[in-house]
């Protein structure tokens, strides 16, 4: 009755129905000494990232590569080389990582996805899992009331802020264009912008003629005179302003644009009001982050990445949407093998609401680590890192040769050596300062363009970091500042 | 110098720098003991899973809703009512679901994101995440080489197959179209594709104009004349044939198009050949698949879920395709502040090739039970799939009442009650065989329509589905026949 082509065609025994191959089906009890061996690695890891230091990148160890490479035969745990292959490479968890934006890593955002895998319940529509959905909601509907975004606002989670920013163009347009209109559609984004914002209106169907590249100021914020003298130009040439985006915490050096001054122009152009607030948004948890971030929850919708500054795992993004009717009208779909619980609660099924069908359940990454610590433990480390940001800026304001512009300072700081009479000079000066730096292995600081300018850049971003990493950089790049100017001195 | 304005207005005592709040960083003999906890409860989910049977869908726990929508203050495990938010709603990994394309759900993939979210290194460029990208690579080349795709293919993993057909096409947008011919551009998608195909050509930026809903022939398959005259009918209309979907294993039946001859008009008409073979991809390790899916590593561009057919956590898709410099050309943005290592390796580098720039590493997922059981076992275990759709095929097809038609049976075996003279009664009948089944609890299986009829469907396609349960299974139809023929007889 049954055919066993493949036992014919290749010589190995197969199973039959009486007695299949149950070496997928790996017991209980095996699971938990693999879990085990887990926990000795990350114990290991846990040890090594508050005491290691930053060596340089290194080729991939050849056994590492070559397990990496072999799929067919099974090998033991021992055969894998997973040190190699899992802690290599740039490590953002470190507490003296201070450049880009540092990575988070929770070791109960692991908790929460040993769990979420382990129940593998689907996270698509409601009925798959309730239970994981409350919880999304809940924090979705949390992080709105955070914003100070109106009563029915809503949203959902992402892998990250890239497809935030894409959905929100999506959506966008969807809800504000039509076929007739879309190929007049213009989108506002300054030159501090992230690129996701570029790559997310490539994707929605538009091109670079679509797209308006605004300058910014003395401090990255997008310069209004220029973003309404476009916006009149615009629609005196029969474009229509569709989708304008402002940064709350540019990624270079941590700028906010004016949100109710960008608010009113949308207002007044029928514009979709987007807020790119991936990495800072978290901060608006304090009061200094609320002062910075006035009138953010009157924007359409808002781009915040949990894998930032709550330092959940990767793979942690939300958009957040004033009216979470237009998710539905941008991403659902019919189809008559799905089911579909309650339309009335959108934010409990993700798939109508979002790009994704299938996916992964993302809010136990954030939800342990809050429940489990409190909404205050998150409120304090934050303020922790501004104040640690503030602390470097006076701490290297009185270095003679440094210059160190009076940014927002949403947990970054920036300086920069040289002279602006001779920018060439001073950017390769403020280079040779990064790489001092980081020569030493204790700290990483990265460096920002700013209108041609080049900055040094220290962000305290990480949990992990307390002042004795900041101290530590501080003397560095003291130390640093004076070897230099020095030999420029006596070259 | 630092300023303190949180602890003025709430009242709560703040850190200071020399004392912060280190109720985040928990100490590693702790978690230790939290994964103890979690690792009780998958102990409980993993006996139970195997015991239990299926409750009707329950309104959630009063307690652990209260739980999930609490986010204030701090809680201890037992407050948090894990095991009902983590639980409840539809259990797809139970080895009596048949019902749609059932979850997957080996115990190593939660281990895998332990691991990846322990350590959490950035996966976004090699820098980040060395051994976890090689990891990533290694298994798109395996997948590439499953699928016989020509040497130099290439891919990228998704959080799942909409966005593995959603890059498809903004892929072959960016390759293949311009600006100035973007709006006459013509998809095409027979009436069985999944419904996240028209969802990804919106997203793309497409209109339902653009896109061309193809008949099926009786076995579900897109209907080549149909297809052959809508193309002529398109170039001489001025429309530009451009992306053509074909299914390798609709979610309804498990039909695969004529894949060779798709191909050979994609070529004809200068237009993409996607094929999605989200689900049914995987069975292409056999060689019933192999044979089933002849041609298909000609194809542009592939999707496969892991989720599905490989049976990871969720949240793990993938898109192979031809020439990997595609990708880049779709979702490459320059930024200064990202590095780039190797422009020769973009599987190293996703978010280059990819709508992600943060993601979570989704390689251990699949690479733990690769490894650790080795190739052998998945075939084995995919061969023994496809023999109890076919055993329960033969096992029905006896039964007077029961039409069972002859499909391709890639792990679906379809069977409808009633007369095709009167469908509306037939579909009513058939119906209430579905129903009557799953009243037992023990199994669950799902209804398909195909051209107007329901058709019931049976799919163990779950890798802990074996023998007994597909027996339980034909002995629950069996009897449900037998009681529903008698009703119509006697009434």
């Amino acid at each position: 009755m049954l055919s066993f082509l493949n036992s014919v065609a290749t010589g190995i025994a197969m199973p039959d129905l009486e007695h299949p191959d149950l070496s997928l089906e790996t017991g209980f009890p095996d699971f938990s000494a693999l879990v085990s061996h887990a926990l000795t690695l990350l114990g290991r890891y846990n040890d090594d990232i508050r005491q290691g230091s930053f060596a340089p990148f290194q080729p991939m160890d050849a056994e590492a590569l070559q397990s990496a490479a072999e799929l067919g035969l099974p090998a033991g745990w021992d055969d894998l080389k997973l040190w190699d292959l899992c802690t290599q490479g740039v490590n953002a968890n470190h507490p003296g990582y201070m450049a880009d934006i540092p990575g988070g890593g929770l070791l109960l955002s692991a908790l929460g996805d040993l769990l979420t895998s382990g129940v593998n319940r689907w996270p698509g529509l409601y009925p798959g899992a309730p239970g994981l959905l409350e919880i999304e909601k809940n924090l979705l509907l949390w992080m709105c009331s955070m914003f100070g975004m109106p009563e029915g606002a809503g949203g959902v989670f992402t892998s990250g802020g890239s497809l935030a920013n894409f959905s929100a163009v999506h959506v966008a347009r969807v809800n504000l264009l039509s076929e007739q209109t879309a190929s007049r559609a213009v989108i506002y984004a300054s030159d501090q912008c992230h690129h996701s914002v570029v790559k997310a209106a490539r994707m929605a169907g538009f091109y670079d003629s679509h797209i308006v590249s605004l300058p910014t100021d003395a401090l990255g914020r997008t310069d209004l005179q220029a973003l309404r003298d476009q916006l009149a130009t615009d629609v005196a040439a029969d474009r229509v302003p569709f989708f304008m985006v402002a940064s709350a915490g540019t990624t270079r050096t941590g700028a906010v644009d004016d949100l109710p001054a960008m608010r009113r122009l949308a207002v007044d152009y029928g514009c979709w009001l987007h807020v790119d607030a991936a990495w800072a948004g978290s901060f608006v948890m304090t009061e200094r982050g609320r002062s910075a971030m006035a009138g953010i929850g009157e924007a359409d919708s808002i781009t915040i990445d949990p894998h930032k500054a709550f330092w959940t795992a990767w793979g942690s993004g939300a958009l957040l949407v004033k009216q979470p009717a237009t998710l539905k009208a941008a991403f659902d779909v019919d189809a008559d093998y799905l089911p579909f619980a309650d339309a009335d609660e959108l934010m409990l099924n993700p798939s109508v609401i979002s790009p994704e069908l299938s996916r992964n359940a993302r809010g136990l990454q954030l939800w342990l680590p809050l429940k489990l610590a409190g909404e205050q433990a998150f409120v304090n480390c934050l303020n922790e890192k501004l104040d640690l940001a503030e602390w470097a800026a006076e701490t290297l304001r009185p270095v003679p040769a440094l210059s160190v512009p009076d940014w927002p300072l949403l947990g970054i700081c920036c300086f920069a050596l040289g002279s602006e009479a001779d920018v060439a000079a001073a950017n390769h000066l403020t280079q040779q300062l990064i790489d001092t730096v980081n020569e030493d292995g204790r700290v990483v600081i990265s460096g920002a363009h700013l209108h041609g300018r080049l900055y040094a850049r220290l962000a305290p971003l990480q949990f992990k970091t307390h002042k004795e990493h900041v101290a530590t950089a501080l003397a560095l790049i003291t130390q640093a500042v004076e070897q230099l100017t020095t030999e420029v001195a006596t070259s």
